[in-house]
């Protein structure tokens, strides 16, 4: 008799799964259970894949960057694959309730394949990983793989941050580390789609069967022991503050580097000049950013801060109205709607009133209505907690009676991705600008002037971090290569090691 | 009514402190306490240094290089002062009973000063801070201070790691942080001598007046609640295991970077070849690195593995016997002495029996008999406590019964900073070379061939660093300019921002 449940992607093959308890994904839009029963992996089937990625990270020391390139840019171009592509996004539309066009099939899908194809050149490249020859101390020093890899995919990009083909992934691999995915468990038909390509590539290269393995699920512990095991190098997760928070604190009791992103509530501060030369450029740029992918993006701006006046007034009015008229998205999860619930909830409990929306949407489907809440300067500075990002379509105003409060807004705020300022360019806004600028960039990773935070460009100069809580570590981008790939890697010095016995890069000429 | 014990230097200026509990230093060479009496900081002395701190991280933020440039090389003159260099080797050797000459004036002082020389070459070059310009999408980012940086400094080196003078104050400083330096209470008059240069420095090259703080003491809780605070950017500690470890997890809980170096033992095998080949001249490496400073260095190679034969006798005899042989020195304190005599303690416990030494020195002074215990593989691989390491002139030989137990040793191995392999010339160690390299390259930091660890040069391809639990990450090095500078950076980027609000640097040519 065949196993009931997919299989898991461990140890080199498509196996059997040890675990007995299983899940299923859930189509958002039609809230109805479907496809296949997925396993619940157990503490042994997690030891087991450490133990073949710490072996596959064995066999493949001191391969060339080539190796690893190759077989990215083979699954890149499996990814391409004109019936594949459409299976992958007929599969995360289902999984995922993402709009199949342009979202899935023209973004999302090129984006992955192109962050596998600049990881591979940076691999090919391999400048990244710095190699630094003092010939007359005769000591030298190359950023080198840290280890196996463990990447937990979040559930708002099941391809261009999935586990198993995503960023993390893709720098992971190009730093010449094998991967354990850890499938975000709201989409797991895709994780396995792109696990297969991601397996007939590996063979297909000539990688070890063991270089990328799959877990659909864990238990909370088994994820505790997972980032903390001696040998893993390292992990890198994309999702919620609170699962990443308990992950972090696993592995930085074991010193061992995790790399989290958990979302941020990405301010943006109009300032009156801005309003006034741009009222509905401002409004359109807003509105679309923060209803765009049903606002759940780790950049979407959930927090605008503006100084109180009837221009803004009519621009909260006119905003208002926009997102009462826009389409109401499919969010991604029940859970996704059930936070969004709570999370709009606190916001009213700690004086947040709402502007329009603010309930669950009619009809079927996990959606919630377009919402904006307001609230003033001196609440929202005066509580931590009105900093809770409500990850969906709900976004807050917060109108500060002077420039005094609204200094004091930025300064309350914790670490975040963003933080984005509109100013006029009249040079109106300019002294404003000066002075509330220093707080507000020291506690962003990206400053914006004039542009709404979504869309994370993958460029060499991105910066997809920031100061905690938005990530672990300042120093650290998740997108841009090759920086991304610093993460991976552990710094070797050799120190009057014998010519021949050197890394090639490391050798004299 | 003067003070009854030093001002402590917070703030801005010299100040009586607020604190009512003291210390003074022991001469550990006569084991008498002398000279002044030093206050331990309360917490709003501490909370005082912090705010100040964060004051003057805002008054220097967007300085070019060049200016935090002028005050460590200002500070680098001062240190070569004749009388000063004097009264700070006179007060660091009765501080710490570390010998005048060579090792404070001709050794240590010109280290430091070239530490200092070498940072600020690095800030005035700037391209430490990577700074990267994607012109078509208007996206640039750079390495920025990461704000106030808490320095502790280790017991061991008082001159060149000392908070207020040493390498992490020099690349804090150089990455365009203020630097709260925690002294080490085993040399107050020292660091006092320190502070007072650095404090001078500061005020003549016009940096703010709280640029630099010292705190010479504060209690275990104060300490975490410093590395832990919000407006600290990062710390970096040399010292104990204990003691990182516990302010670690302060500072990770917080997501605030915490760097530290607390050690390691510093594997050194010596393969039979080697042995053969260079009989005399791995015996004098290796007494000499391991009583060179009485054994208290982070790199002193605290255990040599070797395979067993009548070769590996005679040479465990002679260097018995060279240990024997060899002046006693005094250790830097009291408390260093009771860790070592603990530690040899242990090991004994532990099943390694004493060659030589094993107590306390007669006479007065700090001093422990110079130690060498050994321990067969099989019991040194299957117990993780004898990897404890005797800070001191103490040191534990394994020998091994063949080539697999060797490697089982290796790969028992926790993270360390260094690992050195001494192998023939004659090709007839390869084979065994090529089966342990593996393993102990990545537990190590640095890897070394036919050298001993001890002697950190300062080169740009150093890395004095390693895998946890030997720092707390792999990525980062605490010697090597410009790359020490990296630790005290978080990434910015600046997404469509206007040029003349970007740093220099970034804007268009």
């Amino acid at each position: 008799m065949s196993s009931p449940f997919r299989p898991v992607l461990i140890g080199g093959a498509w196996k059997e799964s040890l675990g007995t308890e299983t899940f299923q994904a859930t189509n958002p839009a039609t809230e109805e259970k479907f496809g296949d029963l997925f396993p619940i992996s157990p503490c042994e089937e997690v030891e087991d894949a450490v133990i073949a990625a710490a072996q596959a990270a064995k066999e493949t020391r001191g391969w060339p960057g080539v190796r690893f390139a190759s077989f990215l840019q083979c699954l890149a171009r499996k990814l391409g694959e004109t019936e594949r592509a459409n299976a992958l996004v007929e599969m995360a539309n289902a999984e995922t309730a993402l709009p199949r066009a342009p979202r899935l099939l023209e973004v999302e899908l090129p984006r992955t394949i192109n962050q596998l194809l600049q990881a591979a050149a940076a691999a090919i490249d391999g400048s990244w990983a710095r190699p630094t020859i003092d010939r007359e101390k005769n000591i030298r020093s190359i950023l080198a793989p840290i280890g196996p890899v463990v990447v937990f995919g979040p559930n708002n990009f099941p391809f261009a941050f999935n586990g198993v083909s995503g960023g993390d992934f893709a720098a992971a691999i190009a730093a010449g580390n094998p991967v354990i995915a850890k499938g975000n468990p709201s989409h797991p038909g895709t994780t396995r789609l792109l696990a297969e390509a991601a397996f007939e590539a590996a063979k297909e290269c000539g990688m070890p069967h063991n270089f990328i393995q799959l877990i659909y699920h864990m238990s909370e512990d088994d994820g505790l022991s997972l980032v903390s095991h001696d040998c893993i190098g390292a992990t890198a997760f994309t999702g919620s503050r609170t699962a990443g928070q308990k992950l972090k604190a696993a592995a930085d009791d074991a010193g061992k580097p995790f790399y989290m992103e958990t979302g941020s509530i990405n301010p943006v501060v109009i300032l009156p000049g801005a309003l006034k030369e741009h009222f509905d450029k401002v409004l359109t740029d807003y509105v679309g950013s923060c209803l765009m992918g049903t606002g759940q993006f780790c950049t979407s701006p959930k927090v605008v801060v503006m100084l109180a006046g009837s221009e803004t007034e009519r621009w909260i009015g006119e905003a208002a109205e926009h997102f009462g008229k826009a389409t109401v998205g499919t969010l991604l999860s029940e859970s996704v709607l059930k936070n969004l619930q709570s999370g709009v909830g606190s916001l009213k409990l700690l004086g947040a009133t709402t502007v329009t929306g603010g309930d669950r949407a009619d009809g079927q489907g996990f959606r919630f209505q377009n919402t904006l809440l307001r609230v003033d300067g001196e609440t929202f500075s005066g509580d931590y907690d009105l900093q809770c990002e409500c990850f969906g379509n709900a976004a807050l105003i917060v109108v500060a009676i002077d420039a005094d409060e609204l200094l004091e807004c930025l300064e309350a705020l914790e670490g975040n991705l963003t933080g984005t300022i509109y100013s006029a360019t009249n040079g109106g806004d300019d002294a404003l600008y000066n002075r509330i600028e220093p707080g507000l960039r020291r506690r962003v990773g990206r400053l914006l002037n004039d542009k709404m935070p979504t869309g994370v460009a993958v460029s060499p100069a991105m910066n997809h971090g920031g100061p905690y809580p938005a990530t672990g570590h300042p120093g650290f981008t998740a997108v841009g290569i090759p920086r991304s790939l610093e993460r991976f890697a552990a710094l070797q010095c050799y120190d009057n090691v014998r010519q021949d016995r050197l890394p090639p890069t490391l050798r004299d000429k």
